[in-house]
């Protein structure tokens, strides 16, 4: 896993927010010479593919600011310090759509965007659902609203890209490919 | 696509490299409070599933400083300026892995990381590969190692996180999704 290693000569930090880090590392290539290399740092992520039990999918739309536009996406928010991500799942999923999973699964992690940024996406599946009457309350500058897709609503709402991310499209795949193995 | 839309008060520049910009923008939300966001913009990217008349995956094996190893993808390259996306693939594929496509189709773009950055992915499915004598060289600062993977070689190295990026999880459920329709 160290293939090509890259060692740091150099780190200069240049950013720290409240959600990302950004440094600018030199880097020495193996076969001697330099480079640098701008590197986001980011606490990681969870999403979770929430089934109701006649199999609509969960989705919340929400404003995305670095693309100037709203998107349909599945549940999903940033890991806290030291929080497991199992829990982080169930956090997310009760504060962005007032349900609770009876029974909720890893399903794969994966990095984003590994050429700029560190990332860590954790892919949950989330079933027996059960609404919750007094939910944990999301970040006071979140503002969702909730759909719930068939699987051909959501397969056309990839093809008008009101589903557009990776995390999303990774999902209806996933539900797709399910229902094709079940059919079979 | 405007919903819940975050008017920018004041944006401020941070950092512009070779590959990212950084900003941070003060937004008013919609309840008419304020909220920062801190925004990576990027130039896109495109991505090839490249297979062989054997059915395998081309993938390459490259070191990802952000993460500190190296990982397994396919092949995949930023966009240059003005540069229509299909011409990017073509590019990338001959740099990366010595092939030219008879064949190059779009599957899907998407967003790969849309809470913090604008970076657009667009995938690529190439068939009908050809060796090329004196292909296109690739980046003097890009290290990468060819591999040519079958659909389960591609799913162990899932298992293994070799393969651990959200672009190559999705291309390898594609073709175990286009599989198990075809054996259907």
């Amino acid at each position: 896993m160290k293939k090509f290693e890259e060692k740091t000569i150099k780190s200069e930090a240049i950013f720290s927010g409240k959600i990302i880090q950004l440094q600018v590392d030199d880097v020495l290539l193996p076969d001697g010479k330099e480079a640098k290399r701008e590197i986001v740092k980011h606490p990681g992520a969870v999403a979770i593919i929430a089934l109701t039990a006649e199999n609509k999918i969960i989705m919340v739309e929400q404003y995305r600011k670095p693309l100037e536009r709203s998107l349909l996406e599945i549940p999903a928010g940033k890991l806290e310090v030291g929080e497991e991500p199992k829990l982080t799942a169930e956090r997310e999923l009760e504060e962005e759509t007032g349900y609770r999973a009876g029974n909720i699964e890893h399903l794969i992690s994966f990095y984003t965007s590994p050429g700029f940024a560190n990332e860590l996406l954790h892919l949950y599946i989330a079933t027996n659902l059960e609404k919750v009457e007094n939910p944990l309350a999301g970040d006071e500058d979140e503002f969702v609203e909730l759909h719930e897709l068939s699987l051909d609503d959501a397969l056309k709402a990839v093809e008008t890209k009101w589903i557009y991310d990776a995390k999303t499209a990774y999902a209806v795949q996933y539900l797709q490919m399910k229902l094709a193995m079940i059919s079979k």
